[in-house]
């Protein structure tokens, strides 16, 4: 067995954002638009902190579709662009193919508006050619409900590994005992997981009455 | 790899149209009905378009399954219908199976009212001699919602690729940058993403304000 | 009692459309946009089968909120639009109050996006004023469920009368016995309760296999 | 390929209906327990139609899981009733499955309270020992819906087919073309999807309108 | 206070079941057909069982909303039915409201289908004219879930009592201490709750295991 | 203004646990029954934790209606059980209503297993009657959500006041502030919302990791 | 009819933000979290904006319900804070109700964790004691979706307005047209309704595209 | 075929309980947490009851994810507990792994909070070092429900059984013929599934009214 343990290698992993858009944002109706504009930075940042190259494209971004949200690049500086010339597979545009082959890595971490489209087509194109492919569904955004149960069918019959957000954020990571792990927390306390944010918050505030005393004394009031 | 990189070749493709009867219709609990007689329109204005065969079959629509919806014929007048006599899997009707060998295409795009039985058992049917197929589940119609649920584990399970509306008609068009662009736009706003059409508006009138100026001048009133 | 039985007397009515916006539209999570569209379609074309007043109306449509619709003036066509300058509740501009006073009526039907705030700020104002207010809760659109909900809750408080759009078109209807009755069929069937379209579908056809004979003879295949 | 087109031999099937309890029924959370009383009812009686095999089993109805619901036996009285002696996988019970084997047949048709227990674990070992099995997952119920999505996956990943009672009835019918034809319609309409029933009625009045004359005159009261 | 304490009086009330057809019921989504017919049933039946005046009409029976559901006057056979010439609100009838009258009696127990309409607006009529009207939601059906939560806000707003099927039998019903109280038990079990059909069944069979013995006896077994 | 500000005062209350019996509590559809019993669990013990008196009473318990369930008891063993001879609307039993009378209090708060029945019914009475009545909608039980939902509407028209049982509980505690808070914390978070006792454990452990120093000290294996 | 036409009058108004702490929000059922803190924050940001006084307070934030939200003070720094001494009805706190009415205002806009308590106990005793009161439903966060429904109902029925997050800001913001409008725009699509926010970047690129040139030009591809 | 019928063997079963931990169950969305205790607790009795090893971990305790539940000990007390330095999957611990290996057995039963990160996990890594993997999914609690859906069908594609508490615990019991019979019956009812409590109580009642006679006499009342 791999040293990996059957998980993903973070050093032969490309993160590829496909048409986050904020027109097609507004089409989205699987995933609240604000929970799915956190999930897509939380994934910039830990391509970020890793160092793990990233690739954007955008379909029409001239037109209704509209632009980027600029979340992705603002937060993974390191990404690069690649236009597309109308086609709506990007595995069908060659330039963006060649941008991931340079990378010369073999493992593809795939999200994109729509789901059932801009996500899952690309995915099907890259296992048949012999890539090792995660979807990250939630990170993704669907025209429908029903899409998303079909299209997680779907990748997952081609040989894709359908994942979520915290998932992948927490495979990529692999360990809170590294320099980055109050980095991972942040992204995840901030962007995926909110409910943990207030772990944090509750949490410090219980040290802190050990350590300083309580805010409030009710046996003044007694 | 193929030159389709996975995806469907619409040379290849035949569009199996089943059982889009009025009565059926009401009897569906899964996709509400005014978006399913879309969905249907969405999927033969796309075969006009493209010119892939389809083939249409009714189930006893002399009773309460009523008749055909008009606008599969009316939007793919170059359908050709095969009338069953009480076959409820129209693979076993000789006459349809015919029919679609005549075409010598070996890829099968299937929806049919109810999902779990008359997009169903053709799927299971042809995946078993050999073709390639697609079941578009939304653009059936099913008489629960667990059943649908059921029948999408059921046709991938069998080998069959379940997809959705958007997905395919994205699929069979391939790229937006083609003399049909405009038409598919048109498809996929009125038919299957209606907060695509808002998009359009709203993009349309945007753009308008700037070329135009605006339709209301807030200064005259302040 | 009146002569109405406690229903809307048409001849006093006036119908306010206000905010129905592309834009806007794309905010709605309440009712599907498409139904959304339908249900507003609806009550424009009841307007102008029973010449009821029309009054529209929209806010800043030269930015975001995008343009109204199409449709209300389309099937309206004698609506009298009203330009904002900013009011955000509709009430609060004295040439919208002005149109509506003009008309000599005193029962209100509002719809308005957001329903929260645009149908439900207007109606409040006007109940206040001492007009009969009926409000069209799924021909209005909000952002949230929970805010619609809330909103019921929250102008039946007020004296309104919440109402949804299938109602408020078979009560301005009265009754089937009228000239118009067929049209009134259509508006319902095409554009409020899809259902009802398959049933006269269906129904035309079983009349149709007793007047011209059946369609298919499976007496002849056994 | 089969004679059969992939779907279900009727010749060559057994029909296991295990443990639908009275006690059992009411932790049932998955379907409408009126609902999966009429999806039994609607087996046991096509199970008669056309004489396939049926053997029932119960676990523990001496104490709170309750007797056998009277519909099995009244419906399908040519089954068989096999005791257990607390064996939960009823394929665990020699006797049992002595019973399958006499029957020479190797299609098992199985559902079972509880969905994820009484059907799915013979389902499991059926398939290990060569039977093609299919789960009838909405004839079942389950504890929870949850749990029901979890075997819907394990049961189709060891190989069985999972389907619906709709489907499973109009696989084992195949042609509405032949002397069953109106029993196989009275069981959809009446145990299955009522909504059918609805289409019967309407169908019928339709055209007695036609032969018959209307039952109300409104011309006589314009 | 009342000897009622404030309940319906059984010997003042009227049940009106209005336009239960089954055209209209195919349009129902806000509640299970099959549950529909049930409830409907029920209140027929109570209504039968003690001597409560029922007044029965349909919209336009000879259209697309179908024939009047058999079970009304199957199970209340005293019940008298009015044709309508068209009127949406059947209170604008003056035949029914002359009926009504006839009954000399104040408590008006209305369903209807569509609720938003058929129920709704006799409901809000009757009030006026200083009936205590009671409102069957759930025996009703409408064509949205949002419009029957609009509706219980409406008729709640008018003075009329919202109520459910289970409640209005046992609030006619008052006790289990009378001679029809297994007939209520029975319509209880078979048409309203249907899990108190399984706790009728296994409390049966508790009560014979003790009084016969068990139906298997483990012991011999082990 | 009152010296409770509007809320309760234990010191007028009795609380009205009606009919929470095994049978019926199978029946209910809105509330899920362990989470119910632990609402009446909640109740009842603060019942005795503030000497509130309790009366209880079951319908034909010998019956499916199945037995009390014997919590109430066991944590209100000051409550009194009044036998009821059939009455469905437990105000109707003259012994019910002389228990309530003796207490000379005028606050009722009640809930009842099925809610739009049990509890609903002598609500309605009770208010007549003059007292303030509190509906504890959660602690009661419904066969339907829709009926629940139209019972809220019902009891508040009439002029009770629907409650939920975490507001009862603060509504009787009234302040952390006296000696019962942790018991009341303990009664909140064991039956009402056992999220706070998930708050309560990560609390103790936060401060005992200052006091106590870590469980685990990562330091030691980087 | 007084001159804001039944609106509040921002001038007469104070914000009373209750309870918003850590702890409790991870008790929150009906609202996401990461929402309730969104909407927290945009109505602490209107009162800054329009300097409506603000009061807080906080239960216990020295056991496990947790610190306040940090965003409440940060954005609306003008908030008094008034600590309370165990009380869960904030208005049973003098110190607190004194705060009150130093401000000499009368109309109260309420938000407070849990909803069913923290929100609608000081809400019924602040009508009681003839103020105006709003309720800001979703800006507060209950422990159940049931508890909220009955919640709407009983501060409906005790005469205050219950309301929305959008809602209210809309209605303190009042027009457009004034010269906080752009950050009324950004309260709103950045904290309420987020898919305003892609509204306007998708409006600024459309607009964008006519002034500066398209981003990708397909000609060149073709 | 094997002697457990393709069933698990106990004794080749380990049960691994990951991170149940309190900070992160108030995280989890996709079961309730009262839910999730219970199965835990569940697990942990039947673990005992048949002498299954059982291996606990956590992450980072000391931390906002805090303590251990510390129902996996008290009812499992034979279970060993490994420190975690860190790794986010357990199986990257060697430690962890070591003590599974010690087992000597095969068979691995995974359930861990969160479910697509701490139980997907070492589930993948297990499945490809060639154990037999069980997930039990509602065992487990995930940050959303769509997280959970997702995680299904990863695992079920790596080759792991998704299952759930009721299952897995029926299926390590294999027969209600031992001497453990009432202990499971106990845990089922208690922890799991609670409508059987309803059952047994019920059951229980109506032997007592055949042996004890009924505990009210109605005859005496009439």
């Amino acid at each position: 067995m791999s040293s990996t343990n059957g998980m993903i290698d973070p050093d032969d992993a490309v993160i590829l954002l496909i048409d986050h858009q904020s027109g097609l944002f507004n089409t989205v109706r699987d995933v609240p638009v604000n929970d799915l504009r956190h999930y897509v930075t939380a994934i910039s940042k830990v391509a970020s902190l890793l160092n793990i190259p990233v690739i954007t494209t955008a379909s029409v971004p001239d037109g209704p579709n509209g632009p980027l949200i600029p979340e992705v690049h603002k937060y993974a500086p390191h990404a690069v662009y690649v236009p597309r010339t109308g086609q709506i597979n990007t595995w069908d545009n060659p330039l963006f193919v060649d941008e991931v082959k340079k990378t010369g890595r073999k493992t593809l971490i795939i999200a994109g508006t729509l789901t059932s489209v801009c996500m899952a087509f690309p995915a099907v194109s890259a296992v048949k050619e012999g890539y090792n492919v995660y979807c990250v569904v939630d990170a993704s955004g669907n025209w429908s409900k029903m899409a998303t149960d079909i299209t997680i069918a779907r990748v997952a019959q081609a040989g894709a590994v359908p994942t979520d957000t915290f998932a992948i954020v927490a495979e990529l990571m692999r360990t809170w005992n590294r320099s980055e792990g109050s980095q991972f927390a942040e992204i995840l306390s901030e962007h995926v997981c909110h409910e943990y944010k207030c772990l944090i918050e509750s949490f410090g505030k219980a040290q802190a009455v050990v350590k300083d005393g309580p805010e409030t004394n009710l046996e003044n009031y007694r």
